[in-house]
């Protein structure tokens, strides 16, 4: 197929996706049947990181518009479904409304099909954007703190914060990456490492818990996260345990960054207190499940398992979003809000 | 058999000791056949906790070598096993001195196994006398964090940091317990759960990474830990991850406590810097293993897996050490020397 990423591969007539519950021990592609069938990839977590959820999205929706010719009633219909199969990612909505703005001003699905391979195009632009103008924040030597997997796993180009540190290793910087697992889903433990390991990045994998232990031995230079959802205030939602990264890096003076494309800016949120957080299943936190096994440790009680957690920009050093690097003094002074178009 | 605790249980024949490693789900006890069986149950962490290790290897020896009567020399080898079982556990070393003191000074074993049923006595007396000092602590209506697992499953008693909850619980306040899962071994996932369940106290698990997320929520009041060894100025080592719970703490005003018999303090310590931190096995963090299952999830990479972080006294409000409540400026005053005898 004449377009490749790392997760994501598709040409004119078909589109497939790297199951990523299956890494990293074994690499398969899923072939894309329909937007429904994106629908329960989307939620089954095969494809996952809120840039690629929106590429993702777009382009199944695009490319069976154009090849079914659907009535406008199903075909917004089914914009409505995938919207709906992951909540909190606001490049989902942003890609649907794209394609359904396209869809009103040209009634041609030929040009929705064109539009949501802009999105891919413009994907992996941004993230070799953000991915350059973040290394500038790398120094040589320095060991970083990275959470959840926002590489080329979560994005179809090079990833956000992964990407950031990607190019710094790819500039010839000498790094060090400590990767959290990530519990409850362990995209750290899974995916980060599977994809450091590709790339040749010296790694450390940790239990999310020893971050600090690791801060206090001076041991952790910087710490760079992604974002799945920005507040004009400089608030972000991100993977749970982000926030409490961010804490920890303060008490440590550490700069903490967060990474993301303007995309995942909700021009609507004021603050971090306007991003809903999303309950999942008991059973992720009583035990693990994947590919890779399914145990269960803990009894059947009361359990806690919020997807995200929001980090107030009191807590960030700076946010990379697409070509711009804002520090905290900018963010409080309402910059993001400039980034609308 | 006569004596009977949470998880451990003897009479002058025999002993056996309930195996943690297959709570929660089964609960098995193993015949403890020699003190060097107790060293391969010790290493295998079927008993853990540093007080109950300390107890359970001393009846051990002293049962041992009352029945056995063993050679000046086999007796010193044997305890010189127990001690090397577990390095970090100061009880184990205390519990071995005290019964190699004994025996210097009567050359009889009656009164080394004597000296062995006093430790266990100790053990239940001095958990419930800080039991009752700590739940001093805890107001009705308190949320409070635990980490790991410090209860009746820790010590021969009905615990330390468990053991105060236990006691606020049974003096009728109404409290909520969050819980730790406490990676990568899982005690507060496994067994802080079970042992909650068995004494009908409300809790709810949670990943070690969401804690900080439920403080920014106001969820919790207080977090109560144990301490696996104090040293003379309050700094204290415990299972890894309480350091970064006492950081958030900090950050969100919420007071952090420690709860440890005076057994657990070092008094060659001066500092938390001289508090040696095991290194255990990769493969523990790359996935979990116990009587549940057996998964691994991550690549064979790099890994970091302390079991223990130390935590500065500038980080904790006050220890509970028997029958003492020190505040964190009787800490810096340096009144833990004054406990010894």
């Amino acid at each position: 197929m004449n377009q490749q990423s790392l997760s994501l591969r598709f040409d004119e007539e078909q589109m497939e996706i790297l199951d990523q519950q299956l890494l990293p021990f074994t690499e398969a592609w899923v072939h894309v049947e329909s937007p429904d069938h994106m629908v329960m990839i989307i939620k089954d977590l095969k494809v996952r990181g809120a840039p690629l959820i929106g590429v993702a999205a777009g382009l199944s929706l695009g490319q069976w518009a154009w090849k079914a010719k659907p009535s406008v009633e199903d075909f917004r219909a089914q914009a409505e479904r995938l919207r709906e199969s992951r909540p909190t990612a606001v490049n989902l909505m942003m890609a649907m409304d794209r394609l359904l703005k396209t869809f009103n001003e040209t009634e041609n699905y030929e040009f929705v099909w064109k539009e949501a391979m802009a999105l891919y195009d413009e994907d992996q632009k941004l993230t070799e954007m953000m991915s350059q103008k973040g290394a500038e924040l790398i120094e040589d030597g320095d060991s970083i703190l990275t959470h959840c997997n926002t590489g080329g796993l979560a994005t179809v180009g090079q990833g956000t914060a992964l990407g950031v540190i990607r190019a710094a290793h790819e500039q010839g910087k000498k790094i060090h990456v400590y990767v959290d697992e990530t519990r409850p889903l362990l995209q750290g433990g899974r995916l980060t490492t599977w994809e450091l390991n590709q790339l040749s990045i010296p790694q450390t994998l940790i239990c999310d818990n020893m971050a600090g232990a690791l801060m206090a031995q001076g041991k952790i230079q910087k710490a760079f996260v992604g974002a799945d959802r920005i507040a004009l205030n400089g608030d972000f939602a991100n993977k749970i345990g982000t926030y409490s990264v961010a804490v920890l890096c303060q008490y440590h003076k550490i700069p903490f960054y967060g990474v993301a494309p303007v995309t995942t800016v909700d021009f609507e949120c004021e603050t971090g207190r306007d991003i809903p957080v999303e309950q999942r299943k008991d059973s992720e936190v009583r035990g693990v499940f994947g590919s890779f096994g399914d145990v269960t440790w803990a009894p059947d009680v009361n359990v806690e398992n919020p997807a995200f957690d929001v980090t107030p920009s009191d807590l960030v050093t700076g946010l990379v979003i697409d070509n711009n690097y804002f520090d905290q003094a900018s963010l409080k002074e309402g910059v993001i809000a400039k980034l609308q178009k």
